[in-house]
């Protein structure tokens, strides 16, 4: 008998009409002769609004206990669907991060997960119940609730899947599947059929939103065979897994962009070599994400180091540079805000030389200043005025064949 | 250093700005020396949104599943009251009933406390933190979240404080104290300054609706001084312990009364011994609890029970009674809605011969129809029509001397 790990997010059980459907949806797989494990987010906008309740008491909330505010937006879905499945007939049981027995490290708001206790989950199953378990969140060893950060519940879904050898994870969502680009900007974008776990991956962590890069990570590592698909269709939507038939010989199979990016300048009188470490370790210990580093030393300019941030790290990052002046050493830090990063992604790149000067080639002929750039075997990524982000992904999505 | 356990009810953390009112209030008794915990309810009409939230999925819900919904209710308070702890530069952790070691037996909805693993509170309090605790709920020994039934937050906030052996357990709410009775109703009604666990205990079960019932008999068990207090003010009020100073020599010391009530009354062609301990125990497997039994056995007449009810188990009663027909045997079954409790209490009853006579004198004056009657040692309670209530309550406490 197999196993099948169904994650739906907070769209999909928005209200208690579709959490109902997404039981139908589950008791079909169920009937097909599987087990079913499915793993929910919090209804809608629910979040959002625990953050606001939040913030209404403190501008700067404790990480621990936003995690216990939060956690309970997946706790109201789970038991909401384990009575859905009662109503529909069939038996469920809803399990909250620490009783499917998901522990994480002690990292408050940005949790990974270490190691799961599945024991519970598989008894239940053996008796033929449905698991319902809450997304996003888990325990620390001491019996803090933690939560996995933005898409976490994707990654509990894939976990949990790896951790009961499921025969796959399916990841339901209010879009069809993984497209070339997202088509609310780009003309051409359409859906891929499958698409490899790395190019998953740099897509994911370019803010191609569909999955979260963790979760992605999780599933190549553990070989997890993932799909992306719509809670709305009954379409295949896009296969994520190793060895993938490439549909035409492109060597761009993706363009992926996100806004709120900032850049980050920090320049030294002259250079030493514990600089950057120290400045990183801080930005680090703080879990400031730093995604794009440009250094540059050369004898007559000054030496600095660029680089990225999301926009909304801003304010934290300007306050522990100022903080750890003396111990970070830098001389003088300057910031640029409205940017946006734009990236090309395919694994056929390794093999294409050039592929960035073409790229640089097509931004320069739409008159797009390149701000930043950073490169990886099989992507290249920029950082352009958020402004210009709409036109360079389109111009760079033709340029490369991806459009119809 | 003493420990204070301070309880808020749903009222008194309706809003971020009453949860920063709580913290402050809690704040003051920690600068007086003490170690603090504090016990909330869910936010304002919460649990009622939860509720009906479950109900749109299914009108009977399952009941674990409610735990698992309701619980997140006071999960939301106690991180927002922590934030706001720390807003005002203290600290403070808050703990679910399961991360404060509250290990309940596995009757969802309506669970007792078993034991208090009290290590990790001790711990944290010993560091200097304010301990915020989620009142209602506990986990039972296989790790499902329970729920402690109505009032259980007061039943919390006792509990914890036997188990940490506080000097004192104050029980927050939005009257200033124990009162003769309800000065809603009953325009005589005045505030008691104290009262025995006893008294209290019956009022309480009489639906005085300031502490529950089960809060009182855990801090009578374990001499847990406890004391009600208006949220809202600073007055003192009313002390609920062992040995009391009589305030005057009077024989009742408060009316209580309830609307709500409904009569059930089996009959059987002829009584077979088995026949009541069948009855009440289902009724009781099925967690209906039964106020008044009267029984009456005579020749001439068919023999029957009259029962009454919460009105709103009304429904469940009759069909637990229905589907086990067979089984408890009886002939007919007829019910009567639209009643209400009305009883009198003090201590002082057990030594005055004639007291219930009394009351049956002021209502028949008053020509108010007894439709049953229980008697206990500090109490006589009768069931009347739920239009006459008011009527009673009054007529009641004018005459008891109550009334200023």
């Amino acid at each position: 008998m197999d196993t099948v790990v169904m994650k739906f997010g907070g769209t999909s059980v928005a209200t208690p009409e579709k959490i109902l459907e997404v039981a139908k949806r589950a008791i079909q797989e169920k009937e097909k002769g599987n087990r079913v494990v499915i793993v929910v987010s919090a209804m809608g906008k629910t979040t959002d609004a625990l953050v606001a309740l939040a913030n209404e008491i403190s501008a700067e909330p404790p990480k621990r206990e936003m995690d216990m505010l939060l956690a309970t937006g997946e706790q109201v879905t789970i038991s909401l669907l384990a009575m859905a499945f009662k109503a529909l007939g069939h038996e469920a049981l809803s399990f909250t991060g620490w009783q499917a027995g998901i522990e994480t490290e002690s990292v408050p708001r940005n949790a990974r997960i270490e190691q799961i206790h599945t024991e519970r989950l598989e008894r239940v199953l053996e008796n033929g119940y449905f698991c319902v378990v809450a997304g996003f969140q888990g325990v620390d060893k001491v019996g803090n609730i933690t939560t996995l950060g933005r898409g976490g519940s994707d990654t509990t879904a894939v976990a949990l899947a790896a951790a009961l050898k499921a025969a796959k994870c399916e990841i339901y969502t209010d879009v069809d599947g993984v497209y070339t680009s997202d088509p609310r900007y780009v003309t051409g974008a359409r859906k891929l059929e499958q698409i490899s776990y790395d190019e998953m991956l740099e897509l994911a962590n370019l803010g191609a939103g569909v999955l979260h890069p963790r979760a992605v990570e999780f599933a190549k590592n553990n070989n997890v065979p993932l799909s992306v698909r719509a809670s709305y269709s009954d379409e295949p939507g896009t296969i994520i897994q190793e060895v993938i038939t490439v549909e035409k010989n492109l060597i761009v199979r993706g363009v992926a962009f996100e806004r709120g990016v900032a850049r980050v300048t920090a320049s030294y009188e002259k250079p030493f070599n514990s600089a950057l470490a120290k400045l990183f370790m801080k930005l680090a210990e703080h879990h400031i994400d730093v995604d794009i580093i440009v250094q540059s030393i050369s004898e007559d300019v000054p030496t600095s180091v660029s680089f990225s941030i999301k926009e909304d790290s801003l304010e934290e990052t300007k306050r522990v540079l100022e903080t750890y002046r003396d111990e970070i050493g830098f001389e003088t830090v300057n910031y640029e805000v409205g940017l946006a990063k734009v990236s090309i992604v395919g694994s056929g790149m390794v093999s294409n030389p050039g592929v960035a000067a073409r790229m640089f080639d097509i931004l320069h002929l739409q008159d797009i200043p390149v701000k930043m750039v950073s490169t990886s075997e099989i992507k290249v990524s920029v950082v352009v005025p958020a402004s210009d982000m709409e036109k360079s992904a389109n111009a760079l999505h033709d340029a490369y064949g991806l459009s119809y």
